[in-house]
C-alpha cells in the first residue's frame, strides 16, 4: 500500500490535540511532503501548516487527501463527505486511518472509480499476501520490541531512522500500522492481515535490499500482552531482525487495559524476544533500550538511562529527550559492517 | 460456526484416498452423525457409508451437505455444482473446507437465500470477534502443541475427547481448523481470522464452563514454524491451557517445507511453549507425548514411547496405535481434581 506526495492534511471538526496525533505526526516526520491544512470552520486546532482551499492545495500539486484523525468509534463522519469528494475532484487520492472505510461510503466510491483516483483504507490491507517463507534475505534489519503496547516503537523507529540517514546510511522506515502508515505514505497494517500471512506480510514489506541498507520496522504489541503477542511473534519471525530494540513507558506496572498482569522486566522481556527472533536470524543482537520517559524530571529522566544502561551494559535513551545517536553509535559498531 | 447433523457426505470425482481424508475424518470420528455418501460415478473411492440418492438422504433427515474434499488449488470444480443444487433443493444446507467459496457461486448462493437454506464455508470465519481479555475463565482445558506443522495435533485432540468421555468426563472437542470443524460440526478456523483477533477467537471458542468440564483444544502450527508461530502464541494464549500434549512425528527433523530449518528438540519445545502458556495460565503442565510412530514397527514404535516417557517423566503414546489412555490418566491424576 503505497499512497503519493504531497499531503493535503484534513482536520476535520476535531477539538482535541489527541484526535490529529496521526496528522501532527505526518507534519512533524515529514514535514517535506505536507502542502498544507485545512479543517472544518468549527475546529480551534492547527499543525502550523498553510491553511489553505481545495483549489490552492491542487494549484501546489497535492496528490493526497490524508485523514489523519480520530474519533469515537473511528467511523468516517457524514460531515466528513464534502470534503472527500472537493478533494477527489481536485485530483486528489485520498488516504484515511480510520476503521470506517472511505472506500464504503456510495457517493464518493462512485465519484472516485469515475475520475480514476485511489483510496487508501489503510488499515484494510489489500493485496495478495504470501505465508512466510523463514528464509534469509540481503539487507539489515532493526526491530523496535516493546514491555507493552503503546509504548513509543513507532517514535523510536522513526528517530532511528532519521539518526541514520544523518550518518548517511542507506536506510527506510516499515511502517506496521496505521499511523505510521500515514507518515511513511507506505506500509502494511499486519494487524489486520489474515493471521497465516503475519509473517509474510513482513517478509513482503521488507524486501531483500543492499547488503548495507538498514529497514528500521515499526514494532506491534509486545510478546507478553495476551491480546497481541501472535502479532508480536510473526513480526519477529517475518522481520529477521539483526536488532532488537527494546521500547517501554516509565512508571507502568502492568499490561494495558488488563491491570491484573504485571509488565516483565527489561532481562526476561528481551531475552524471550531474541529467543523468538533467533529462529529467523541467529545473529540477533539487543541494541539498546529506548523508553517514554515523560512521567520524569529531565534530571531524573538522565539518571534512569544511565542506571538501566549500567546495568544491561547496552543504551538507554529517551528518544523525545536525548535523540537516538547512542542507540545508532551502539548499532553500526556491532553491526554497522556489512558481513 | 456451528451446523447442523446428520451429514450426507459428497465425494465428487475424487480418484486420490487422500483427498477425501477430511471426509473419512468425519465418518471415523462423528459415525453416529453420517447418513450416507454419494460421489459423481467416475469416482472409485467409497467411505464404507450407505450409498444413497438425494432423495433417500433427504428422507432419512440429513440437514448438512458436506464437502469434505480437497482439489488441487481448493476450488469449487464446476462439476459439482449440479450435485449442491440438488442438496439446497432437498433441503440440505452446505459445509464445505475447501479454499473457494461455495457462497461466490452465483446461482448456489441465489438457491440458497432463495430457499432459506445456510452454506458454511468453515475456513472463512463469519461472525464479530473480539480481541482476547487474556482473563480466567472456568473450566479446564487442553491443548496440542507440536515440534512442526501437521503431526497430529488433531487425531490427538479427538482421540483425548473420545478417552475423557470414556471416563465418564464432560468434555468438548474445540475444532481450530477447517478438517477439525467439518468432524465436529463447530469451530473456528483461527488460521483465517484477522490478526489481532488470534486470541480473542480461541476465547469465544472455549468460553467458560463447568470446573470440572474438560475442553480439548487442536492445536496449529508451532513455535517454532517461521510462517505460522504467530497463530501458535495466540492459540496458547487464548486457551489458557492447564495441560499441554506434545506432538510430533517420528523420523521428522526438520520443519516442512522448509528444510534448512531443523526441529527443536522436545525438551526445549515443550519449554518455550510452557512459558509462553504460563502467561495466561502460570499453573499449566506438560500432559505428555502424542507421536505419529508410522514410520517404525510395531516393536520399535513401543520401544520409542518407552524411551521417551522414561527420558521426560510423562507418558507418551502413538494414539493410533497405543490409544490415548495413558495421557489421560495422567492428566486426571495431576489436574483431575476441581481446584
Amino acid at each position: 500500500m503505497e499512497f503519493s506526495a504531497p499531503y493535503f492534511l484534513f482536520l476535520g471538526d476535531a477539538r482535541d490535540p489527541l484526535s490529529v496525533k496521526t496528522s501532527r505526526g505526518i507534519a512533524d516526520w515529514r514535514p517535506d511532503k505536507c502542502i498544507g491544512e485545512i479543517s472544518m470552520p468549527d475546529c480551534p486546532l492547527t499543525l502550523g501548516l498553510p491553511q489553505i482551499t481545495f483549489a490552492e492545495a491542487a494549484a501546489k500539486g497535492a496528490k493526497t487527501f490524508v485523514l489523519g484523525l480520530a474519533n469515537r468509534g473511528g467511523f468516517i463522519a457524514p460531515e466528513w463527505v464534502p470534503y472527500l469528494m472537493e478533494a477527489l475532484a481536485h485530483g486528489m487520492d485520498i488516504a484515511s486511518g480510520l476503521h470506517g472505510k472511505v472506500a464504503d461510503i456510495p457517493e464518493v466510491k462512485q465519484l472516485a472509480d469515475k475520475l480514476g483516483r485511489r483510496i487508501f483504507d489503510v488499515r484494510h490491507p489489500t493485496g495478495t499476501l504470501d505465508v512466510g517463507s523463514g528464509r534469509k534475505r540481503a539487507g539489515k534489519r532493526i526491530l523496535a520490541v516493546g514491555t507493552d503496547c503503546s509504548v513509543g516503537k513507532m517514535y523510536t523507529t522513526l528517530a532511528i531512522e532519521s539518526e541514520l540517514k544523518v550518518r548517511g546510511e542507506k536506510t527506510d522506515f516499515r511502517a506496521t500500522g496505521q499511523t505510521g502508515i500515514l507518515i511513511n505514505g507506505q506500509g502494511i497494517s499486519v494487524d489486520a492481515v489474515v493471521a497465516d500471512f503475519i509473517s509474510g506480510a513482513v517478509e513482503m514489506l521488507s524486501p531483500a535490499n543492499d547488503p548495507d541498507h538498514w529497514d528500521v520496522i515499526e514494532g506491534q504489541g509486545s510478546l507478553f500482552h495476551p491480546s497481541y503477542a501472535g502479532v508480536s511473534l510473526g513480526l519477529l519471525h517475518g522481520s529477521q531482525a539483526d536488532v532488537l530494540i527494546l521500547c517501554h513507558q516509565v512508571g507502568r506496572t502492568h499490561v494495558r487495559k488488563l491491570e491484573e498482569l504485571p509488565l516483565p522486566d527489561f532481562k526476561s522481556c528481551i531475552e524471550t524476544n531474541l529467543a523468538a527472533a533467533r529462529l529467523t536470524n541467529p545473529d540477533v543482537i539487543w541494541g539498546g533500550i529506548s523508553v517514554n520517559s515523560s512521567a520524569l524530571g529531565e534530571e531524573e529522566a538522565l539518571e534512569y538511562c544511565r542506571e538501566m544502561s549500567a546495568l544491561h551494559n547496552v543504551p538507554c535513551v529517551d528518544p523525545v529527550r536525548h535523540g537516538t545517536a547512542a542507540l545508532v553509535d551502539y548499532i553500526l559498531e556491532h553491526k554497522g559492517t556489512t558481513a
